[in-house]
């Protein structure tokens, strides 16, 4: 069996990314989501000449000319139509986020007033033209491009969708993934196992996994049985676009899942990763199906589905995803096999510097070990010394 | 009006902080939720001397005697009752995941075997008591603390809740929240705003902040008119925890928030901070109900949440939240007033270190800008020069 390194998997797993196309989704329940369209400003931002701070608005040349006091017109509130000002010589009271009045061109700030009898005195010896105004246009302009398509949508773009009227935002589909487990030793639950079953656990943990990916994964178990794999992981390729294994891929006497991938027409594109953990991982596509068959140990389905199906998802949709995160290893790390290796870290920040402490754990298959780091630093094959202070690839889950 | 430093108005903010109690939420729906019980294993991990490699299942003595070829007696699957081995000198095939059997003590992977006629012959010099058999209890015993409480929920964590059989965990209540806007300016997402309106935006923009936090706000508009203000607010203290409001905080002639708020005994624990954007700032309580209401450009509303609301909630869920992150300014910056500036910035990554890179806006109402930045570099109040390489706090909200 030929054996791939991490490089050459990530890559031929790249290679099968797929496009799901798009939907167009309420722009309140995009969160998360990948932008498939342009936003562009639908008007000038600000879309009027708009009072920055409140006070009162006045015409320069009134003030340049040497006039201080400024009888009070009229109030330009904020949401009311354009005011005029009548006379060059008044002002008129004018609230942030409101028009600036006709015939007025600086607002001079509540507290660099004095307000008497109607009559308001600027105590400032020099008043700048479009002072305290907001020039219509000044942030963008009508037909700006406000938000690129490809972009991951944070809080920042909801509240320019809202600006600019998206009430509805085309976005990337999801894939639709099914994650199944196999293995006759797990039990539900909400079930008590007997001595040599456990807990069916990996499949929530995908779950949330592409939970972060605002993926809404379906979950099953398959018994250990040929037929029973065959006839409804058939069934799965034909409803699902991906399909998340864990377990039953290694040497043992029930693997089948290779075999039966096989028998089902899903092609192979590697079985077996130079890694730990998770070497035993097996990666195929069968049209524009895609199965990912991860180990069964609690730590490689872990860190698999974070270094191999993330990546794919993220280029399937559309961005030029590269993970660019890094961290300093915070002391000296042996690990002798000719395996990259996927450590286990807890992250700390200072000085704007990013450090991984190794958390040594009992082996790959403590899945509580996991809730003690949040990371997993990558150390790659060819070396077995890895010193305090080197900068490794970072792989972080919280 | 007394002017409050950014330290002390967050002092202020977390002491008002409240403990809103635990729920039991299904486990596969905790996801970024905070635990609040402690998670102890019901049983040891591994529960039962596990198999690590598929294979044969010995007795090491034969093995230690020179014995080298053994008759395979039957197969241990892993969901199998325990079998016994009957002869030592015999094998049994034992699979990953399953019980060893009875009178072996170690386990050899087919990748060393030679198996032919029912006969496995080991090629190996020497083998180690218990090799490839994870012992029980040996990563965890029943009763150890796997996770403790007051841990912000991963992936990690929802495993080891279905491994450990928590079918409901116990979880920080969330508050309930409204934000509110105001001002007569503001029109509906899906209308088309006339010359002086704009579209109602920072609302959604804070709802989406708060679904971060996995908090689900509800959302209202009130017009500049007291009265109104005054009932509706009146009401919305009786059946909110917390209260944010977006606008009408400033020295505007409608601005009526900071006087209906004390009219209806909302005390004022500050009103105006030292910073940019952000400075109207009003902050108050009434009995266990918290107002935070924030100036309504959007940028404003936008830092304020992210550097008070979010340190207030995780305070009052129960985590010691101490913002941590760093980031090294990437060019020299300037800033001249003598307050607290959130300069927004662009994060880039390298070699484990964290560099933030200005994007210099058209002043703190450009949401657009937002678009462009990843986070805040909080820039100290008592000077103005901020020199290339420095490191500053920073809040990032990608």
């Amino acid at each position: 069996m030929s054996i791939t390194t991490v490089s050459e998997a990530l890559e031929i797993v790249l290679k099968t990314s797929k496009n799901f196309g798009t939907e167009e989704v309420r722009f309140l329940n995009t969160l998360g989501r990948i932008l498939k369209e342009d936003i562009v400003a639908d008007r000038d931002f600000p879309p009027f000449n708009r009072v920055s701070m409140d006070g009162i608005a006045i015409n320069v040349e009134a003030f340049n000319k040497g006039q201080r006091s400024f009888k009070i017109e009229g109030i330009q509130a904020a949401g009311s139509e354009q005011l005029a000002m009548l006379n060059p010589e008044n002002c008129i009271e004018a609230m942030t986020g409101a028009i600036a009045p006709k015939n007025t061109n600086a607002v001079i700030q509540y507290e660099l007033l004095t307000i008497e009898n109607e009559i308001a005195t600027i105590n400032l010896d020099a008043v700048k033209n479009f002072q305290n105004i907001h020039l219509k246009g000044l942030d963008r302009k009508q037909g700006d491009v406000l938000i690129a398509k490809n972009t991951i949508i944070s809080p920042a773009e909801i509240g320019v969708f809202a600006t600019v009227g998206k009430t509805t935002v085309k976005v990337a589909k999801q894939p639709r993934v099914i994650i199944i487990s196999t293995g006759n030793e797990l039990v539900g639950v909400s079930e008590t196992p007997e001595e040599h079953q456990i807990r069916r656990s990996n499949v929530f943990t995908l779950v949330s996994i592409l939970e972060r990916l605002n993926i809404k994964a379906e979950t099953a178990h398959i018994s250990d049985d040929k037929n029973l794999l065959l006839s409804k992981i058939s069934s799965f390729l034909n409803n699902f676009d991906v399909l998340l294994f864990s377990g039953a891929v290694s040497k043992g006497k029930f693997d089948f899942i290779p075999e039966v991938l096989n028998d089902l027409g899903v092609k192979k594109l590697f079985h077996t990763v130079k890694q730990r953990p998770g070497k035993p991982f097996w990666f195929g596509e069968k049209g524009n199906k895609t199965v990912f068959a991860f180990p069964g140990n609690p730590v490689s389905t872990f860190t698999s589905c974070l270094k191999y199906f993330y990546p794919w998802y993220y280029k399937s949709v559309g961005l030029n995803f590269e993970n660019e995160n890094q961290a300093i290893l915070s002391e000296d790390y042996f690990f002798k096999p000719d395996l990259t290796y996927f450590l286990q870290v807890k992250i700390t920040q200072k000085e704007g510097k990013i450090y991984a402490t190794p958390i040594t754990g009992r082996g790959s298959a403590d899945l509580a070990n996991l809730v003690d780091s949040d990371a997993f630093l990558e150390l790659p094959e060819d070396r077995s010394n890895f010193t305090k202070g080197e900068v490794f690839p970072l792989i972080t889950y919280r």
